[in-house]
């Protein structure tokens, strides 16, 4: 149980942390601070976070776990401006779908005897964003990416896994490179596909009728292509390289893909169906 | 209320109309015909079908609607088979995903006395098929699309448009031409894209990583991809024009996202998430 926890970000993710660590018993004190007023006081209202805080001594001094819910691009300047106030026992670790670029920045920060910094990624979230989408159970049978440094501490990752695995989250460890190529695969590329299939059918000559007959499986397929603008475009900008990689794999499928239909190859699309369903209903029913 | 219907396909969407027949007495006796003599032992086990049929004198004399759930590329021949034993006021229809091919293989074969053909496509379906996966609910809520030829009797569309009513659906007019173009952008590129994504993940060197770490997004995005291989093929094949117009616009809208990445054209990205959450969040929440 922590005395004070601080979460830096209070939107889907940070209220939802906030509310299971209260569900659980598990902070005795969650404070949150937002640029956002509206964010900030609507989190206190429904009851996700105890107290408003600020980047200062009274909010940081006696904080043993900081939680960066912020878009990933600003985590190292603020790490900068909380470390001087922080306890070097207290643990600061982020959320962000991105991880190489963030860990290049704030490794150099890092002082022998400062606030250990575990770069983190709950595989958790929503369409909806905001403090009034919160869910306590968000992070239940879910995965948390830890990418910690070779110079973290044993306590600080034994301590850190060991509050996602007390919100029903699995820790996995693995190298940030590794992290942001996978999730290149997983889930950006993914995105940045059903971003291009909403776009492409709405600025189609015939948009509304396509909407309007459109059934569940565009809805499905489109869902995540919904999610937040500022935050996909920065997970495009951070993770570039490996996205690059995985989207020239799709360009090339697609022609492919393409050439398979101008040639009537039925076979071809028989075993892309025959695979793609097998393999999914190996995943997933 | 029908005397007699006959189903011919038991699976998901037959099954489907069978029950939604039977729990709203629209149907006195459903008859199910299918080349699987699981499916048709299934489905009459099941309570979805009164008695199993065949293409005989005793199965269609009296056969006042006839539904068929087949492959779409057979329809016309079993069409012409089941011709000389049906009754000039008994219509027929299917519920086939593609229909220009389909209305141009059937048209000559309707003679003035003949029962009639009305094309049909209700938007409803499931990754799951068998009679085992049928819903009597399936097509509450949905769009069925008919497409019907200038000759097609009033009397024929107003009743078969009642049926499609009764069974919980709006039901939607438009030429074959119409429809096969609608459908390739909304349903059968989507499905494709989503069967590349699924077989890109599953060739990848690290698919079990891959697999183990995707969350609930590709989850839903990768749904449709899981479809029946035979059905998306002939799909494909069926409508493979309007599938590569659709096609070649994501190439060249691929090829530009992938230039936008690599000269960090951060407005441009924000640009497609942006449009992408305004058009889908004004279609669903």
């Amino acid at each position: 149980v922590f005395k004070k926890v601080v979460i830096v970000g209070v939107g889907l993710i940070g209220a939802s942390i906030a509310a299971a660590l209260k569900k659980r018993a598990l902070a005795e004190c969650v404070v949150g601070i937002d640029q956002s007023l509206l964010h900030q006081d609507l989190a206190c209202r429904l009851g996700w976070i105890d107290v408003i805080g600020a980047f200062d001594d009274s909010t940081l001094q006696d904080c043993e776990l900081l939680v960066f819910c912020t878009p990933v691009a600003i985590i190292p300047a603020l790490y900068e401006q909380v470390l001087p106030f922080l306890s070097s026992s207290a643990i600061v670790t982020d959320v962000g779908s991105t991880k190489a670029h963030l860990a290049h920045c704030v490794f150099p920060l890092m002082q022998p005897d400062c606030a250990v910094f575990i770069p983190g990624h709950p595989i958790a979230g929503s369409q909806r964003s905001g403090p009034e989408a919160a869910d306590s159970d968000l992070f239940e049978d879910r995965v948390v990416v830890l990418t910690p440094f070779k110079a973290t501490p044993a306590w600080a990752l034994t301590k850190l896994s060991a509050v996602w695995q007390a919100l029903g989250s699995r820790v996995v460890e693995g190298s940030p490179d590794w992290h942001d190529a996978v999730f290149a695969e997983v889930s950006h590329v993914p995105h940045l596909l059903a971003a291009l299939a909403i776009c492409g059918i709405d600025h189609h000559a015939e948009a509304s009728d396509l909407w309007a007959l459109a059934g569940t499986g565009l809805r499905d397929f489109t869902r995540i292509g919904a999610g937040h603008p500022e935050m996909w475009r920065d997970i495009c900008l951070e993770n570039r390289d490996a996205i690059l990689v995985s989207l020239q794999r799709y360009s090339v499928a697609l022609e492919q893909l393409m050439q398979q239909l101008e040639g009537q190859d039925a076979k071809a699309l028989y075993a892309l169906f025959d695979q793609a369903r097998l393999a999914r209903t190996k995943r997933w029913d």
